[in-house]
């Protein structure tokens, strides 16, 4: 039987018309001011996977009083494997609004580019995945294999409800793999996949060296004074190397096997051009590339740190409370109990007698995330890469955490293959984001690819992964 | 003759009422909103020095929109010397109000004390200072000596007038001796005189390490760290003895002469106890005492410091700007402009290739100021004490800087004594100020004494010193 193809199913005009009716669905996660647009992107979501042909269409509630995720399924496929496809439906807030060029929920295209608030992250990658699907089902009145859908409601928030969502619904999300349309490519002039991301984990010190804020003529000199205490022990977290000096701390890192390094190698990557971008410089870990400080060496970030008086002027104050938050980014092989007790207890030692220091505000403590490297999913992306494209992709990591790989590792067992069309640089979280019009085009039809290539697999091949 | 004792003419009742009038002035300067309450303070004080006996009264405008000071003088003792008064009629702001036990305006009487804002600094002290003035003059229709008087308006903002002031009145205001109803005393239970006083100087420090913030996923360990290069900085402006690193920072400093040690160590101090006080402990640099630390050795302290993130929750952001306002204490020897200068380029020096450092919002670099030894009216005042008190005065500084004496010995060519009758524990600036009413009887009759003492003084008395 010679059925009729896939992509000759997708019809630009009309995705971009639903991708605009999406976006006008102001579903601003973090703010309870549009708890009813949030429901208004549900309701869109379930009516465009009925008219795909999906099924069993709920709502799955973390108990926890936030925003459900959409969950779906077409199983008619048996002998074949299953995929958990996941995106997401809400979108940052649009401020500082008079930043945008147009109104951040209409959908404009300029000059190649499509913009609205959630089009890169991730409205438009999931509606590239859906369509793939649409088109599929379409050409062929079936999709290749059985597929699942969770589009989450609190990404942008940190996904609080997801861990419930997972570990209460462990039988109905059962799946080979976990097929991502969140996770941006890295740059628009390479085609590359990402393999891995690092993990994170932070907490914050609270540093209290009197009652008060003391005068500094009356009592300079001769009291200890909360932010020299504080400089004095982020300036000991790292050597002069920019090592972290925390105990341990590289113990267990396992560096990238030698076929990733040489990718990683093979990257035309200019450092220098790429830090004078944003007004900076290339800093960091003494003998080791940009890229490997980026992807395979763990770090650790001060994201604030403040006391005393920031006003204009002078206030001439022994500042009696210094505070700063701390994170880490973690990679394959550290353990994050094992990091977060040892910088706890390291920092603790740091603080001299009769100066108080608290350590509070426990976050993330996140894996590292990588695919085994001949994961079959991540295998088929390659290939569908390379067919839509013309290139085989590099393995490329980001440096950023995507706490999902882990979580759903955690919870389901199975691993995630990211597969998103957005870019990088489009602006996520700012204004005027944006999505490519050439990715819609080169993400629909490397999803169709991608599709052919599971179904081809069988369910015994993600067993041996 | 013999004429009648001034002392005798003291009416504590009618004093207090005098005083509860003036309180009720709302002189707080740094608020416009106030304007005619400084008014009403200034037509308060020139109907008082009337009343006294004084003349040419007038208003000194330094020309730059601030509060006017005020002037008056009697002169009717040629051969005698010529001391200039100073106090100042201006008062912090009553907030926060809610903490205020009774009305900050009203003066009220509780358990020996007296409770208003600016009754201890600096309306008491100086009403104490003219009633000392009014009965002399009443008991005996003259003064001992030549008094001229200056109120400053702007004290509690810094007297950004006072040196167009004295620079534009220096005849007007020639004088042998400053003579200070302003700068409390240390303790109460500690007949002290205050010899000296630390200056001060500061600036604030801006670091740029990127044109924005970056995400510390997308750029962590590969860019440097505003905060981190501030800490960094931070940290290595103290070495591990507590020393100030800045070259050259201790190399002037003229440490009190053998007599004024052995003063300072004749003090009762228990500075575990001064320390716990206020929830802290005994700090500084190695060698010296708490009292050594605080008076006759210079410091350097971070007043603020902040960058980053500093809301609720985590955010991962690699800061790229950090700001540090930093003042130092000077002592005497210290030149401010050779600190200045040193502190300056040795920071510079601590920051790296790619990290852009600003040094800006230079403050204050006032000198130190020490009242010379053996100076007829600080002999004088100690004379009075003693004979008021019953016991001879130590001698003691102040940590804290009084721009005032640096200034006058600048402009006027003269040294001041402070003969204040506040004591530092009264609540100046916060809730609830108030003065000791004891003060009242031993400041008015200290006072008096020394008005006789310097009666007996000659002009040349005061060029020799």
């Amino acid at each position: 039987m010679s059925s009729p193809s896939p992509l000759e199913q997708h019809d630009l005009e009309a995705f971009l018309n639903r991708l605009k009716n999406y976006l006008a669905c102001q579903s601003v996660s973090t703010d309870p001011a549009y708890r009813e647009e949030m429901n208004k992107a549900r309701s869109f979501l379930k009516e465009h996977l009925i008219d795909i042909g999906f099924s069993n269409i709920q709502e799955l509630d973390g108990g926890i009083g936030g925003h459900n995720a959409l969950y779906a399924e077409w199983l008619a496929k048996p002998g074949k494997p299953t995929l958990l496809i996941y995106g997401h439906y809400d979108v940052q807030p649009p401020d500082p609004l008079d930043q945008w060029i147009s109104d951040p929920f209409d959908m404009q295209e300029r000059d190649g580019r499509l913009y609205a608030r959630g089009i890169s992250d991730d409205k438009g990658p999931t509606l590239i995945a859906l369509e793939a699907l649409r088109c599929h089902m379409a050409a062929q009145g079936e999709l290749p294999f059985n597929v699942k859908i969770l589009l989450e409601g609190e990404e942008e928030t940190g996904s609080p409800s997801l861990p419930n969502i997972l570990s209460q619904n462990r039988e109905l999300l059962a799946a080979n793999a976990i097929l991502s349309a969140d996770g941006a490519r890295w740059r628009a002039d390479l085609t590359a996949i990402n393999v891995g991301s690092r993990g994170n984990g932070g907490f914050e010190l609270s540093i209290k060296t009197a009652d008060l804020d003391l005068h500094s003529g009356r009592y300079g000199g001769a009291v200890p004074n909360a932010l020299h205490e504080m400089a004095r022990i982020i300036a000991c977290l790292h050597d002069d190397k920019n090592k972290v000096t925390i105990p341990g701390f590289y113990d267990d890192v396992i560096m990238p096997d030698a076929e990733t390094e040489a990718d990683l190698h093979a990257i035309e990557f200019d450092g220098q051009g790429w830090t004078a971008n944003i007004g900076s410089v290339e800093f960091g870990e003494e003998g080791y590339s940009t890229l490997q400080r980026l992807w395979d060496r763990p770090t650790l970030e001060v994201n604030g740190l403040w006391g005393g008086y920031q006003g204009a002027g002078s206030k001439t104050v022994i500042p009696n409370e210094a505070h700063a938050k701390i994170t880490m980014r973690l990679v394959p092989g550290q353990d994050p109990e094992k990091i977060r007790a040892s910088a706890k207890a390291y920092i603790q030692g740091l603080c001299p007698d009769g100066v108080e220091l608290t350590i509070s505000g426990d976050r993330g403590w996140t894996r590292a995330y990588a695919v085994p490297a001949k994961h079959p999913l991540l295998l088929a992306a390659e290939t569908a890469l390379e067919k839509t494209l013309g290139e085989k992709p590099l393995r490329v990591r980001v440096g950023a955490t995507l706490p999902l790989s882990d979580l759903v590792l955690g919870t389901l067992g199975i691993d995630t293959v990211m597969f998103s069309f957005s870019t990088a640089d489009e602006q996520f979280h700012a204004p005027n984001e944006f999505l490519r019009l050439s990715a819609v085009k080169e993400g629909v039809e490397a999803w169709i690819k991608l599709l052919d290539l599971v179904g081809e697999q069988s369910p015994s091949d993600y067993q041996a992964a």
